[in-house]
C-alpha cells in the first residue's frame, strides 16, 4: 500500500476531482502516520480508562464539559452537536443515555418554542466533578508526563494552527470559543 | 467548568483512586485543548470530505489501508480490530458493510479452522486506489499546507513519543509496526 497508493511515483488518478495528487513523500508519511496513530492511541487510552474508572466514555465526558461551561449549564442541541463535532442523531442518542443517568435533561427553548435545550443537572455536574480527577490523571500520565516543555509548546502551536484553519471563528485561545446558550 | 473542575486551585476529590489530582494549569489547559480540538476537527474534516467525495468514511478507509499493507492483503479479524483501535463488534459491523460493497470478504483461517480472516478484494483495492488521491489532498490541504517544516518535524516527534509510550512494540517509525497476516 505504502508504495502503491501513497508514494510520489504513482500515476495520477483521473476523474476524481484531484487532477494531480500531491502524494506524501516518505518523510511526510512518517510524520502523518505518527501524528494519526499517536492521536488515535491517546484518544483510545483516555476513553478506555475513563469508561472503566468513571463509567463515562470520553465523548460523553466532553458533552458534560461543554454544558458545564455555558451560563445556566444549558445549550441548544444543535449547538451542542456542533461543538462536540457530532451528528444530530448521534448527539441525540448520547443525550438520551445521559438522560437515563439523570445527568442531563431536555427542555423546550422558551424563546421560540421550537428549539430544544440540553441542560446539565446537578447530578450531572457532580458526575463530571467526580470523573475529572481520573481524566486529568490520564492526560498527565499519557501526554504531559511524556513530553518535554518544548514539545508541549509545539503541541499547542500545532493545535492552534489547525484550529485557526479549521474553525476560523475560534481565537488563538481555544477556550475562548464563543458560546451562546441563549435561545 | 474551567475554573471549577480543571484548575489547580480545586480541592482534591477523595476516594476516586486519584488521591491528589495533578490539575492542569491555565497554560497546560490551553495546550491540551488546542491539541484535542485541533485533532478532532482535522479527523472530522477528513472524514466528511472522504465520505462525500469517495463514499468511504475515514475509519473504513483505514481498514482498507491496513489490509492492503499485509502480505496477501488479509488479516485476522482480531488483529485488524487491534490495529484499527476498534472493538471486535464494531470492526465486525464495519467489515460487514465493506463486504456488502464487495471490497472485503471473510475467510476461515485454514491453519486452525477457528480464526476468521478479512481479505481485501481486488475491487476493494481499486476503491482504495480511487479514494487515496482525495484523502491525500485533504491531508495536504488541512495539515501540511498549514504547517511550517519545523511544525511538521515537531508533529512527528510528538507523535512518535506518544507511540513509544502507548504502543511500545512500535519502533520509532510507525510504518514499521509489525504485522502478522499468518494465522
Amino acid at each position: 500500500m505504502t508504495s502503491q497508493v501513497w508514494a510520489s511515483s504513482q500515476e495520477p488518478v483521473e476523474g476524481l476531482g484531484v487532477a494531480q495528487p500531491r502524494w506524501l513523500d516518505a518523510e511526510e508519511q512518517k510524520a502523518w502516520r505518527a501524528w494519526l496513530y499517536g492521536s488515535m492511541l491517546l484518544a483510545d487510552r483516555l476513553d478506555r480508562e475513563l469508561t472503566r474508572a468513571a463509567g463515562i466514555p470520553h465523548a460523553y465526558y466532553e458533552i458534560l464539559v461543554q454544558l458545564s461551561e455555558t451560563p445556566g449549564r444549558m445549550m441548544r442541541m444543535s449547538e451542542l452537536a456542533d461543538r462536540c463535532l457530532s451528528s444530530r442523531s448521534r448527539l441525540s442518542h448520547a443525550v438520551s443515555r445521559l438522560q437515563e443517568q439523570g445527568w442531563v435533561r431536555r427542555q423546550v427553548c422558551e424563546s421560540d418554542g421550537r428549539g430544544q435545550l440540553a441542560v446539565l443537572t446537578d447530578e450531572g455536574f457532580a458526575a463530571l466533578e467526580a470523573a475529572a480527577p481520573i481524566h486529568v490523571e490520564g492526560v498527565r500520565t499519557h501526554l504531559f508526563d511524556q513530553l518535554t516543555p518544548e514539545q508541549v509548546a509545539a503541541m499547542r502551536d500545532i493545535g492552534e494552527t489547525l484550529l485557526k484553519h479549521l474553525d476560523p471563528q475560534t481565537t488563538t485561545a481555544p477556550d475562548a470559543r464563543p458560546s451562546s446558550s441563549s435561545c
